[in-house]
């Protein structure tokens, strides 16, 4: 199969997320990377090192030197999506955008009016998607026999290493904000449902005295539109000494079965001297190429560039989580429930 | 330590959990088991063929029969509590009356107030209390180190074989009122706090279809009065299959630490060739004598009959597991947030 | 039941397992805690202040000046229960004996024919017999639904704590001698058969390194007189970080069923800034009263010496524990399976 | 990168495993499926149509038919791989073989023979090796801060519905010769040492009964080269209720670590009306091709006919391990250690 023009993507932000996106892109034989940016010096050299491609301080800049770019990979912080996707989308870029889509409904709909206006196509990241587990599960849900949904009950929690020294942005997100976009996207796409009002409850004491005004936890309870319920517990403040950074436990009850899911203890636990782990394998290297969910969405998202049929996440989908997500704060805010 | 008269307990219904009582007075070296009362004639003639004591079709006439009775268990059904508490509360007997007090609080009240003019003590039997592992918790959440309580989160479930099968009064109750003042209990206890506002969803789709007219999961939210959250699930249309009739999980989050209860899988796992099971050990019987978590409420009951100091749920705070249980519904029924 | 004596318990031993007898016998209504000896000065004082009887620096002071005492309870260190106990079993006292009997067979039946000769009974305290765990599975073990058994495996573990910390006398011992005599009587006890041969390995690197001269860890496989397969493995090195002093886990195959049993993670997990711990519930104290399994096991000793009927492991059952634990100890010398 | 030639490969035996293996090569880019062939009519129709490819009755008539061929999977029954794979690579075919390579030395070095004769390459399907779990695990151990392996134990059991269903030449094998080569070569690779003496004990009691006339259970102790142990036990009479098919718990005692995996609990269980299940991952479908761990193996199989870099278990390295297996079942027949 030979295509008359792959992709030609750009990263914006080269952190973490965004250095392994661009790695993958640099590893796809069906895309070439062109560009990154990012705002901090030395994010951009060692990025420009690892990746040998051009390195610039801002998305302008970056499209500006790279008018053949088309498509654009957002991984910047959550709450800094919108001027960089839209100014992606209306050059005609086609995006992936780590969830959430933004962190407003004015944002989100900035991003999704500005894709429509050109035609650009978004991917919004919802990662777990591409989780075999859950993928096995959406299709055993799919069939008769599970019956439908009845309750589904989502705890993901991070150590308070997140919050505190993981992200600089802490005090702009949540634990509403940064988990339970992935953990809201989950109950809907497994079991096809969406959340009509949602009710939510937080506390807000040990991460205002560390040094990061935002909740240390919210629990959420959404009426989904089938008349199920799901629940959402986030919380940041676990102690660090926890066996992973994140702890991701999710049930399912439906009218025949239940479904457990314990992602965060992936089979392999370490006692050594410093403590307890479990391994995680989320994105691992085999013979100098990553593999792992994430590199699987940005490889279905470049499969979609190339004309192939994929099934993904799209800016309507991410105004909605964005708006659900918002409807959780204005929730915490106003002490009532909030329609959807 | 010699004591001038020991009490002289009557059984009210004489069903599991009425036997057990009634056995465990008869085996106490403090207490007499005077009679047992129970409509049903079988269970009239089961109990006195294996307790020795006369039985009664009913509390009046049982009371009659023995005005020397000083206490009195009551283990009907819950919403049922009312009339034969009041009853023997009005003749001065102490009661053990198991959880909830009552499933309004208008009977709650009821039982309360004719405790409080005949002077009656009241215990209400929230036996997870007697658990060792939550006592443990609840000394080590006292101390300084643990921080204050941040978050909790009960799941309690139930098999469907427990609405359909084991209780002939399902439809007048629901998980909620069941399983709730369990996990509602512990919660207060364990942290020291009380719920001041809630809110519930549930599902209604199993159990109606299988003819019992109930929710069939329900999910509350709750603000304590120390600003912390309480999340309640339970639910009772597990699979039979599943390990345990019972799924008992409970996790608290501090300022500093987190603690994860598992209480039905208690630590031994049998395959056989009909499927998996958790044995439980929450009763069992050692050189003839019932030992477990509700025999040692039962004879802290007869120890504080007796004269000894113990620190024992009492009717308002029955009263207030009650009004919180009942909120829950009320919020299950206009869909908003209840004051309590 | 009116008793014309109370059994009359002198406590050899005044350690943590010493201290705790010893306190179980203070409270125990059906006998008399007569005096401690312990060669420790500051041992003695403490067990003097909290016990309040007389404490003496060897056995034989202790029984001149206590000519009564009727019973003994001995918690030396295992390789020393010889002397003190043909000592107490020369003049005619029943014995409770910590596991195991004694470190060599010689010892063993040293004591085993001192109390043949007086007269005296000797318990050996295998107290996993007491853990409800193991009654109820070995109770449906000798069910014929669960056929016959297959295989066993055990393991149970240290952290390098216990020999590096808790026991000043462990290279006299070895994971063999200090765990096996448990993991062993379990697997006798709980099936009803006893072992014929036994082939052992072992590694020596890590504790030698921290200054003790003796095994790291153990396995030893075991034939059954049933032609059922037993291993046993146990370690002394595990991590100190690990979230229990102890681990121990253990399965029974049968014809048709398999029994997993987790001891040492008891269903409540605290993480907290300095690490990760199970809860242990093995002894605790309820209204000012020790309870637990060796606390169990200790009141059916007082039982039995009060005339009730005990099964108990006695001086013969020990010495064939102890003659299997040196035969492991053989075998890790010589290569070769040790016929039993 | 264009390879002058790409692999050319048949495919011996058509079963669950012969079939995936086929379908491996048909999908991928770098290697060409030729043929397959199995005696069963049913069989080669099933594959006929599901593969595209000619399928032939027997190995002889298949490589006759294709002369081109430059590379063969063997997937027959473990005990009847010697004749296909002399026969394949006398002809230079490279081979990747299902584990293990041969159930006798004789027949595993006559394989080796053939091979090093005709200059083929071998590779023995010692899949675990792909797991990204204990491959991550190798890494760490690798590592000084881990300190030296110090003891092994590996349990490996199948429900008795391998032997008895899904197997028909199960009477011909072993739950030693079916599983153990997988544990013993994972203890081997994880930490870089091998067996010099093995003593083993076994039961056989239920399989006969059920019709399959070889060891239920096999309990074998190796001494290795660097002076640690390792413990393999393996089970094929497990009850077909287990939550799944295998049973797979792995831990590693070094110097300073410990590593626990639990294989067969992948993370998701299912209660349903019909039991309880661990969902598995190990091979599944992403938009149309097969990916999991054999695939990823028979991958860089491929890889390696293409001359890429990629260390893989060898004839050498099989005909070890059968040889120990084969001291394995010695063992249980002397009832004596066995030198290796």
């Amino acid at each position: 199969m030979v295509f008359p023009a792959r992709p030609q993507v750009v990263v914006v932000g080269g952190g973490i997320r965004g250095s392994m996106f661009a790695t993958t892109v640099l590893q796809h034989p069906d895309a070439v990377l062109v560009a990154l940016c990012d705002p901090s010096p030395a994010v951009r050299d060692r990025n420009a090192t690892t990746l040998g491609v051009p390195v610039h301080a801002d998305v302008e800049t970056m499209l500006s030197a790279h008018p053949d770019a088309t498509a654009a990979i957002i991984a910047t912080p959550d709450f800094a999506h919108r001027d960089v996707a839209v100014a992606c989308a209306s050059r005609g870029l086609d995006l992936l955008v780590e969830k959430p889509l933004a962190t407003t409904t004015e944002d989100a709909e900035a991003i999704r009016a500005a894709a429509e206006e050109s035609g650009s196509r978004v991917v919004v990241g919802f990662e777990n998607r591409w989780n075999q587990k859950f993928l096995e599960v959406r299709d055993q849900l799919a069939q008769a026999a599970a019956g439908r949904v009845v309750a589904q009950v989502v705890n993901l929690n991070d150590t308070r290493w997140v919050p505190t020294e993981m992200l600089s942005w802490a005090s702009k997100s949540s634990p509403a904000w940064f988990l339970m976009p992935h953990s809201l996207d989950l109950t809907m796409w497994l079991t096809g449902t969406h959340p009509v009002e949602v009710f939510a409850r937080g506390t807000k004491r040990v991460l205002p005295e560390l040094g990061v005004d935002t909740w240390d936890a919210v629990t959420a309870s959404f009426a989904m539109s089938d008349g199920s319920t799901v629940v959402l517990n986030s919380s940041w403040v676990l102690p660090e000494t926890a066996p992973s950074v994140f702890d991701f436990r999710y049930e399912v009850q439906t009218e025949s079965s239940v479904y457990h899911f314990d992602i965060s203890h992936d089979g392999v636990t370490r006692y050594d001297p410093d403590g307890i782990s479990w391994l995680q394998f989320g994105v691992h290297e085999r013979h100098g190429r990553l593999r792992g969910v994430p590199i699987d969405m940005a490889s279905d998202f470049i499969a979609a560039l190339n004309g192939e049929e994929r099934d993904l996440p799209d800016a309507a989908y991410g105004c909605r989580i964005t708006a659900a997500i918002e409807a959780v704060h204005a929730s915490l805010a106003t002490g009532l429930p909030q329609p959807l």
